[in-house]
């Protein structure tokens, strides 16, 4: 038995890989079988991260254990679905025990979070990378998709914004902080919680979604082309941190929050006669603007006057904001 | 607009991207969604290929298009899947467009003789390598699995042995051969044909079934350990095309369908009443030996003796036959 044959042993006796609800086969045949009952559908998300460019190398493996999973489950969380299983496609320069096992440690602890099984997978030698395939079921026809935001509904996130993003000088080791600053930020960096919760909330209520990873302005860009409207975001309601205000300062917070990516909380359109039952429920929304005829993402400053800036994606930690 | 996020678009526009049955929902939201008819369940693996491990680098990307797609849709046959959906995770160390193009050309080509459609992924900068995950559709119940053979089972293969592994030397340019030999032997390693229909066949009629990919010993090996029985080959019906035994010499073709690996055809045990019904639906069915009361794989010769080699898996093309 080789040792990428043992490694495969390793994951396959891993808690994780155990099954679940809606697991029929896991790992070890040809392909795993998934159950979806009766008027649901699957729901299917593929994200791959690369050593250096989406995370840090070296980095903890226990930490990229829990993120590289709650990265890819976060897409089933914006699509309203409940998380079901995944497959890991685990690509490795060498193979080493203890970083296997650490790796592991935080994959079944996000797993377990996520109520997700590990049903196959593919371990293989060269530069380190990993690929998540994620499975959640949806009652059919009621996925939140990013296409049915009208004029009218207010603009919302299930969450703060711009923490993953400010936490990069940490992760880089190019800045330090006190405990009470560095914590939390590392903290929604390394173990971003998806909002599976949250989404299942939404099903039925929110007229699009979608979860954040290329930061607000680029995503929001993706919803109002998805809808075809126009988003406006009103400055002084981005939800920001006091880690992330203590740390950078507000001019620069409030950047991150705009151009920052990483955040892996939902970003939703809401008709506004159903916004006060979801408050209601206890959810972290916080409003920060509304869909309107047209097209585009706009800024506004508490005067209405706009301010947005250029547009542009997040381009991971090579760019720190 | 980067670079990165042109290729997705790129992608999304190929005819491969355009759904088909059972895709409810295609590229462009944070997940794609698959309807799965009532009492049948989803089948789902994945398949690494790394570049200068699993494939030469620099190779044809129209060929690598065709194959990185076919290794993945083998393992649905593998279990009598009706293949319906993949998702490709490429990573890439820079964007050339012709490039892009030319693989997306095989990948289509590939994608259209198979019936899956492309239904996302993710596209990454990093050294180069390609993540497929497929999905296809088995009644509740009916997926063929390695754990089912009985002693008394014949023990087959749907097709010749070898021919993949035998063209390594001509893949990585070590030797040439004239266009008779050449060509059927580079065809089989480029554009291997997953064998769905077969795999549909199969169904209810096989008693355990994969795809050959690690090398009829080492495979072998796995429906011995997974179904609790011993599995004898005779050597003199491993079946072996003149292609390869002209190139190879019979000594070395033998050895290449024994333990050289990328051959992408169905290996299963049947019951032997029902052996001759599936013959007769015309299937290129070879019986190659037979399951026993025991564990293990041995290997015969004509007269019955014991002339098991030390099994080992195929480690690709770093180690030629």
């Amino acid at each position: 038995m080789g040792e990428f044959e043992l490694i495969r042993s390793y994951f396959a006796a891993a808690p994780c890989a155990q099954g679940g609800e809606g697991v029929a086969l896991g790992i070890g045949d040809d392909c795993a079988l998934l159950a979806v009952p009766q008027g649901e559908q699957l729901a299917v998300s593929t994200d791959t991260l690369v050593a250096g460019v989406h995370f840090p190398d070296p980095c903890d493996p226990f930490l990229l254990g829990q993120r590289s999973l709650a990265v890819a489950v976060s897409d089933l969380a914006a699509m309203g679905a409940t998380p079901v299983a995944f497959t890991l496609a685990l690509t490795l320069p060498a193979v080493t025990a203890d970083w296997l096992q650490a790796y592991a440690r935080g994959l079944n602890r996000m797993a377990q979070a996520c109520g997700v099984a590990l049903v196959g997978g593919d371990t293989t030698r060269g530069p380190l990378s990993l690929t998540m395939t994620v499975f959640g079921r949806v009652p059919t026809g009621q996925a939140l998709t990013r296409s049915g935001a009208q004029p009218g509904d207010w603009l919302c996130v299930g969450g703060e914004l711009g923490n993953a993003a400010g936490a990069l000088p940490l992760v880089l080791g190019q800045r330090e902080a006190e405990p009470s600053i560095a914590e939390p930020l590392l903290a929604h960096y390394w173990s971003p919680q998806p909002q599976t919760g949250l989404g299942l909330a939404l099903r039925g209520m929110a007229s699009a979604a979608m979860d954040i990873s290329d930061g607000l302005l680029a995503d929001c860009g993706h919803i109002a082309v998805a809808s075809g409207v126009a988003l406006r975001i009103e400055r002084d309601r981005l939800p920001l941190s006091n880690a992330l205000l203590a740390f950078l300062g507000r001019p620069a917070a409030e950047q991150a929050a705009l151009s920052g990516g990483d955040d892996y909380v939902l970003l939703f359109t809401v008709p506004s006669v159903r916004l006060s039952a979801l408050q209601a429920q206890g959810w972290p929304i916080h409003v920060i603007g509304r869909a309107e005829a047209g097209q585009g993402v706009r800024l506004v400053d508490a005067d209405g006057r706009d301010i947005t800036p250029q547009i542009r994606g997040y381009q991971h930690f090579r760019e720190t904001p």
